[in-house]
């Protein structure tokens, strides 16, 4: 029973999200909010000492903040489905050793952790990085983005040898939202990984290749809503990310390109999404400045649907102790839809986060 | 880590309520039950020293017992929107010092604190006490009655000043129940208070000023359902409580006057709504005696609804631990309507209340 | 504080299952799985000494797995309701001490845990034990089966003398899934107990005896579904269970019978059922051998639909440490409907289980 910890996190604060649509038309969401920049969980995790240099290991953890409809994702309408449910973030059970790491159950894929790993805002859950949640704005649905995305998958990493793992992840995902909607999802693939970290530098690679079906499917860190549920569609990511840390500021860079195609036909919304995020952090004292910017494209296959993003975020942190912190940021993000109309995105949100 | 705390509490026992309605009809429910007279709960609560006299506070506070529909608000029809949510019951971090306490996230109304604090059974969920849960029948929705309620919200409570604390929230809460019903409110508004506590005595004062919209609003610890839910209403709150331990007995005293007037308009439904419970504990050896008594009445701003209520609470504990304890308790509440029609409503309970 | 403990289970695996219909319709569910073999879940429980040889205990426990719709039970189509709400699996306090114990709350009717208990395969969830879960396939919903099932209940347990154990429990329980099913069922009942355990023979007779209305109702370890809803009807339930470990091997026996009369009527759905299941384990080494043979039959009150089942379950436990093993496990079961109709259901599942 000794190796079983309690964890988590908690974001509360307030956030603003103002989003100007098509045709004029506002949407506007303020409130105490959780989650505006990070993601509040609760988590049980564990080891154990199998003997011969193997452990084995666990875990089990669950979002926070949505249930209470007052998180900045509800706000937002990007709630994700499930994540409240208990282990609805992680739950896994594995092996590792001098082989290296197995985890078998419900896991991040690879890209996931690298889009929030590689990012000057940790990832934040504010508007202006189109591979966050954020990104996902309601209004955008047919249009692919890279998201963050758990599995149901066998996940493979190698020990670090000279700086470098290899990783690999077979995903045999169904998914049923037994809620209102009637959001179900199959998904078949793999992802594979390879990662640097030696002293200052550290880049990833990550490759992914999936077949999908349903009406929400949710692919590697790609999103897309499929017009005709019934067909399988192959999904293949590529995404690349650095960090470089200067000591008077640490600078970070993620790429990523998704592309859909309806297997044996032409789905009109699968199409072909790319994202650059640069963004560097600063710390001075006890605060860290933030900075990204962001462009994003997408092209649909029939060439008639266009979207073309440019969004940032400026922020400010501000650490209590290397557990709690103050934060504010902001973020933005214009988009361009088919060269016509143009959308305005917008939330400042500040707040505590308190990680236990 | 060493901070976090794993704690909580079960009620599990035996209801058996009865409710007479309008015309002779029954309604009766009765079963091994949870939360019949505490309401069970489970929690996570931890502290960090952050230095210089500071420290950073969280709470995940979760209620149980009732999706095995088997709680006696269940069997009551009174369950409340989402409790049972991981941190449904409170959801907060925050930071104490010297200059008093700041929380931020979801938590408990002062006024609620109170109306359990300043009630002689703990406000128990049992039927007689028209300020707790279980005074809220179905047959009586279009009536203010004082609840307990919790919000998204940042509150601050000052240190203890010659035994006098000074306390403030503000309010910003919007709730969407994601469940069959589609209960949505918005919540704007601020409550006041001012206790104290000294030897013997304790007392407080809460005012509370809140604009509220939707199906069903829920404000301080007032409740209404309103006919119009796209209008705007504005909801005064103000509430008296005090205790005085006289060692052979402790006598509880609360009184709460809530008011609420349709923006701009006059809507049938709102009125004002007074409570006034008195009661007392009577501890004989590992045996705590509890009797209240409450009076109650609604009048609608037409002037053609008037609700009066009359209840009443015995109760009897017996201490097998100061974590764990054997209960007994009986209420009933009848009730007036329009000087025309006579409700009653009773409810008796008993079981084994283990906190941990 | 000191007493409460965090425990739990994880199994995360492969459960490729097959069902072949009336009429060579096929069903077919694979995918990286929770749940295939044993049933994952997270709880915390405590003791507290309350002196004089007494004791106050409770548990809370969560099943896991199902939310994420990868449950082998969710493929099934056999997800049982609310397991996943916060205490859905257990939510109990008692006191213990010389005279035995007592638990009030949501527990494990005793048929349940002898089923399991006296498994060789521990009660697995795959296909080929009609006495557990995966034998309630959909195409077989009006047919009686034994069933694992919760109540709320108070349960007594006497200490054991000269080996023997004697158990009462007394259920009054109303369950209302709150979800997209209107699944209500209100049972009221008694279960009695004998179980006996000295050196390697162990052995135990449940008898229950219910009252159940409802759409969904699930009595004792028994299910059935009511045509007639609105009806009352009376089961019975006696079951016995033994093992013997040889040191070699340890062999394993359960049977069970239930019978449904409507209360004053004859409902065609009501019946009699019967399982019998014989089974080994046989360990060597780090690894142990299994296998489960299993038959049943039902038939209607009229007589006019007969079920007759025999499955097997074969399967492979490798210990990695006490705490930790590898499985891989093949069950099937092939049923004669009404003699002219057959069915068959095979399932194979492999993966790591995890206890902390």
């Amino acid at each position: 029973q000794s190796s079983v910890t309690v964890y988590g996190k908690i974001d509360a604060g307030y956030s603003d999200r103002k989003a100007e649509g098509t045709s004029g038309t506002e949407a506007k969401g303020k409130s105490i909010a959780f989650n505006a920049h990070e993601t509040s969980r609760w988590g049980v995790r564990g080891t154990e000492d199998l003997g011969g240099g193997l452990k084995a290991n666990f875990v089990i953890e669950t979002q926070l903040g949505d249930d209470n409809s007052n998180s900045a994702a509800t706000l937002q309408g990007t709630l994700p489905v499930n994540d409240e449910a208990l282990g609805g973030r992680a739950l896994w059970a594995g092996v590792s050793g001098g082989f290296g790491e197995v985890r078998v159950g419900y896991q991040n894929a690879f890209s996931k952790d690298y889009v929030a790993g590689f990012s000057a805002s940790g990832g934040s859950n504010v508007i202006g990085d189109p591979t966050m949640a954020a990104g996902r704005a309601v209004e955008k649905t047919a249009r692919l983005g890279l998201l963050d995305s758990r599995y149901t998958a066998v996940s493979y990493a190698s020990p670090a040898m000279s700086g470098f793992t290899v990783k690999a992840m077979i995903v045999s995902d169904k998914q049923d939202s037994d809620n209102t909607t009637a959001a179900k999802k199959d998904a078949k693939g793999q992802e594979f990984a390879l990662q640097y970290a030696q002293g200052p530098f550290a880049a990833a690679v990550a490759y992914g290749s999936y077949e999908v079906s349903g009406v929400l499917p949710t692919v590697g860190n790609m999103s897309v809503t499929l017009a005709d549920s019934a067909l399988v569609h192959e999904q293949d990511l590529m995404s690349i990310y650095a960090s470089y840390d200067l000591g008077v500021a640490k600078l970070f860079a993620k790429y990523g390109n998704v592309e859909s195609k309806q297997k044996g036909g032409s789905a009109t919304t699968d199409g072909e999404a790319t994202s650059t995020v640069v963004g560097v952090r600063v710390p001075v004292g006890n605060a860290t400045f933030i900075a990204n910017y962001a462009t994003g494209d997408y092209e649909s296959l029939a060439g008639t649907t266009k979207y073309d993003d440019s969004g940032y975020q400026l922020g400010l942190e501000y650490a209590l102790s290397k557990r709690t912190k103050l934060y504010g940021i902001y973020g933005k993000t214009d988009t361009d839809i088919t060269a016509t109309t143009k959308e305005k995105d917008s939330q400042v949100a500040f707040g505590l986060i308190h990680n236990f």
